[in-house]
């Protein structure tokens, strides 16, 4: 059974999914009284990943594997596959369930246009879409995550077998506005931050508007649109969840929550927000903009997030995406 | 057709073997005026090999590799495997050609009689096998070669097709007795470096009693015996190779050959030769001995091993085996 996780990056999570799947497998195994296949398990991010620090803990991982299900070495092989996944990343009908988390709102680029009128910036001020983006932006966005979600589609359908199964997660909208606050706001804060100190002299204020973040967040419509004219793929189901900006999934427990926001001030929510934030694109704003703003910027960014704490509830939408490989 | 080399290491190496199969395939393909077969590339070595490096080459390699075979992203799949080569590493049947170079001669483990015998060493003064180490520590020696090479041969059994090829290089010798200078002298240098350093107090002698490389250098009748007992493979070929210490194959030029030599004096040699065997062991003394030793150390070695160059032509011994997996 060929198995892979598509932009593992590099933490416990990496192994956690990969966790999970195992204990499903075994599980259904076990109920049909089968016995387990030979696991054949990938694990995908791009080249520069920190995949040694996800190996260097797979001897504990096999080790849980026999103590906890006495799976042995000849039952579970795990790799690592580094490269793209728009783009091709495994052999021909080699994969049965494929799963990629946080992964997929990546683009492969910004959009063209964004990067070729550099000159005469389209998205001023702004480095995502933003109330204030000109229509063109945005369809430049979206026309980007179709190609790209497109490539991706038609290259997992190779590698997949008949009836195989991906599970998708990753940020989108509920709103058919693609420059809803759900969508935008964690990146319009962000150039908020950014605006601030360029009006210090402390950025160029032409970095900021060079600068367009490759992400989009679709809606449910639009990645319904895409599948259905690659073609490869039927959907079982595609759900829309809400996040806190800081809390996962909403507990269950609202009054154990109230407790929680009453002794959390908004300033401390602010400030792991950024911190979270910062672990995702730091890299990528530290090539465009240098090492020295860093700090900085995101000592404001807690700031301005924390603001906006205070003004509402600040929540992203997550699409989950169950979809099978058509025969 | 799935491919593996293991104990790729990490460094231009590690890509060099996999490109050098990758050309034997494709102009085999071409002879023969068949499709290049889909290529499934692994690259295996223990989980803390810096596999990051070879990734992060990865790109670079597949843009040559289309560049100049036209192999596109659907024609070869490169992933990293990490876990130790005396055990499974791969699915059942799913390797068509083996490759490992200058691996096999290390040991899973130090022979455990060495090991447990720390309050009476049975090896001392010695760091491998020497010709003052009693018939006991040989023996111990061989029989842990002759477990580990056989789990070797049996998990690679398992992992191949019916008539998969499989070459491995290691370290061996010529002489049927296992304390002949060509199998051992590095490391009766290195015993000598470490004791001229225990006399000055530098090192307790206890700490040179107590280690003992996990490495052997075979014969090439102990090697045949091995595959033999273990029964899995066919040996097409098996010869030995005499391989200088600080030139790798002797080369075709002796003229030029004569010249290097004079304009390379020993000490500079020994220094060489020194580098070239500190990046292979330097972490495993380090553990053992503290890191604060090394440096020292190895400017003795360096020194040792420049004497013996005046005394001798130094040169080991690479076995070179191809074999072939039995129906």
């Amino acid at each position: 059974m060929g198995i892979a996780d598509l932009g593992c990056s590099s933490g416990p999570n990496s192994l956690m999914v990969i966790s999970d799947i195992i204990d499903t497998v075994y599980a259904t195994s076990n109920r049909k009284g089968i016995p387990l296949p030979e696991l054949r398990v990938s694990l995908n991010d791009l080249p520069g990943n920190d995949f040694n620090n996800i190996f260097i803990s797979l001897p504990e991982f096999y080790s849980q594997l026999k103590m906890e299900k006495n799976i042995g070495p000849e039952g579970c092989f795990i790799s690592g596959v580094p490269g793209s996944f728009y783009g091709r990343l495994f052999p021909k009908k080699s994969l049965h369930f494929i799963h990629s988390s946080s992964s997929l709102h990546w683009l492969s680029q910004v959009p063209r246009l964004l990067d070729s009128n550099i000159l005469k910036p389209l998205n001023k001020g702004n480095i995502y879409i933003s109330k204030t983006s000109p229509g063109s932006v945005l369809d430049a966005y979206l026309s980007q995550f179709k190609r790209d979600f497109s490539v991706f589609l038609k290259s997992r359908s190779e590698e997949m077998v008949v009836d195989g199964h991906m599970v998708l997660s990753f940020m989108g909208r509920v709103s058919t506005d693609p420059s809803s606050e759900e969508s935008c706001m964690q990146w319009e804060l962000l150039a908020q931050a950014l605006m601030s100190m360029a009006l210090e002299g402390l950025i160029e204020e032409e970095k900021i508007d060079s600068f367009n973040a490759p992400y989009y967040a679709p809606s449910a419509q639009e990645v319904r649109s895409v599948v259905e004219e690659e073609g490869s793929f039927t959907i079982n189901c595609l759900e829309a969840f809400e996040i806190e900006w800081d809390g996962g999934a909403p507990s269950n427990n609202n009054f154990q929550k109230h407790i929680d926001k009453i002794e959390k001030d908004n300033f401390s929510r602010g400030q792991q927000v950024a911190k979270t934030i910062r672990a995702v694109v730091e890299s990528m704003l530290e090539v465009h903009f240098g090492r020295k703003i860093i700090d900085e910027l995101f000592k404001r960014y807690a700031q301005v997030v924390g603001d906006y704490f205070s003004r509402t509830s600040a929540k992203n939408i997550d699409l989950v995406i169950s979809l099978t490989k058509k025969g």
